[in-house]
């Protein structure tokens, strides 16, 4: 529990930060447009643990990044998590009425408002990485709307998202449970280690490195959310848990047993690490990071 | 009507080469990604007049811009039209079956596939963009994909979409529908001609023509729309017409009268063919198009 403790100020002050940039980001305008506004900020603000932003700046911070510009691309990935977030919670989809401890989009504004909040997250997050702000070098930019519209397409995550509702008429085995994860989740985070090589113009090996970091990482945190949704408690959770055991599906926890997947993210996590050796004190938020995947009872 | 035979032509070519550069684009796996693949080609192939890539090779063809590069941009912009008109016609959105005379991308496939569908084609769109094969220059590349997110996110399309939703319980005067379309699908337009000033590295006096043709044909494009909408056969349009005027919406013909919102179109092109002036025969084909905006009884 002590990378915990060692997490939590930053956790607390870059969600505070997310949450100011989105407000500038997306000031309410004074026409009909208003309610859109008004969902898009709803979905994007006050939640999470901003898991996403904290890998980006941890990683832009190997290569000395600047601090506002690496803000921008996190503000990006999290847009892009947001409305996978608001997408997955509609009625056709998970149909969840609880999200961080709050009405999911949908429930506390309509459907279509949803739908519409999630189409201008998407479309914000490019439009966050094209400005100049967020890099003077056009090649750094549009390598990073390259790398985001990759990790979150058709062979990223939507894929994944795809392969999840095929998963409920059909049990999955390890290699495709495995591959699902890495595309439905382990994309995006992937995404936020190799944003941080992209900024920093990091050489291939290091990105090689960075790779491997994201990949452990990923499954590591997919396992704890499958522990969790076993184990945990919803109330800290914020939404509804033990749905994927209430629907048949495979998970790491039905596939391995608990103990054989605990097993396997403190190994994954360990690997995850080593992957760091050869940054120094820069790569410690990124270590602490690895350990608190799997040690967040929440 | 003379117009309508120099363009078809064109438009077949087009519609032909698209929709064989989609299937390139969406080859389908061999994995529980399948579906999502079909329900997003399926949205994206096999119907539609294809105006928005014919305005944009168009444009691109008065900088005399590679015409292969310039069917890339295409692609990226008619991913968006086809993801906007998935979503658009969703059950809690318009609530349509019938679209391109076929059945809406949710009624032939589920709507969880057309959220996923649409969410992947706005997704491609800018993968295109970002594409070196698009253009070599990055500083290009990067613009296309700054000028496709604000015209199709809140302060374009999607603020559009969003004054629709809101129309449908305020009756709107001429100003604010005129707003509410240029955003809706006049934004979207407005690119295909900036696209091409972009690719053609063109001159601000160049851009600045463009941007009122853009404008003009937009606003005589929609006018068209609404008296197809009330005049229309069902059967030529491929969807269900006179939903507006039942629904109580406010549209061009239902502030204007038939008579002048006719009048006012012929005006717009007119206009929009004078921004062309310094042109030659090189925007023979825009002249075309504007022509055909409002000809076109189908």
């Amino acid at each position: 529990m002590q990378a915990s403790l060692e997490i939590q100020p930053a956790i607390t002050a870059i969600a505070s930060l997310v949450d100011q940039r989105f407000a500038q980001l997306l000031p309410l305008p004074d026409d009909p447009r208003r309610l859109i506004f008004e969902a898009t900020r709803y979905a994007v603000m006050g939640g999470g643990k901003r898991m996403r932003p904290l890998l980006v700046i941890s990683a832009c911070d190997l290569f000395h990044v600047d601090r506002e510009r690496a803000l921008r691309v996190a503000l990006a990935i999290e847009a892009v998590h947001c409305y996978s977030l608001v997408h997955d919670d509609l009625p056709c989809m998970d149909d969840d009425d609880l999200r961080r401890g709050r009405p999911t989009t949908h429930k506390a504004f309509d459907e279509a408002s949803a739908v519409l909040a999630g189409d201008a997250l998407l479309t914000l997050a490019f439009e966050i990485l094209a400005h100049e702000a967020t890099h003077e070098d056009p090649r750094v930019r549009i390598d990073l709307v390259m790398a985001l519209a990759k990790a979150s397409g058709l062979d990223g995550m939507i894929g994944g998202q795809a392969m999840d509702i095929a998963a409920e008429t059909t049990m999955l085995d390890l290699p495709t449970t495995t591959r699902l994860q890495q595309l439905k989740t382990g994309a995006l985070i992937a995404f936020c280690l190799e944003a941080g090589g992209i900024m920093g113009k990091a050489s291939p090996d290091m990105h090689i490195k960075l790779r491997g970091y994201a990949h452990d990482v990923g499954l590591a945190f997919q396992i704890a959310d499958d522990l969790m949704d076993i184990g945990g408690s919803e109330e800290k959770a914020g939404k509804k848990l033990r749905k994927d055991a209430g629907a048949g599906k495979s998970t790491f926890v039905s596939l391995l047993g608990e103990e054989r997947a605990r097993a396997q993210a403190t190994m994954l996590i360990d690997q995850a690490i080593a992957h760091l050796s050869v940054f120094g004190a820069e790569a410690d938020m990124l270590r602490a990071i690895a350990h608190f995947t799997i040690e967040r009872d929440h």
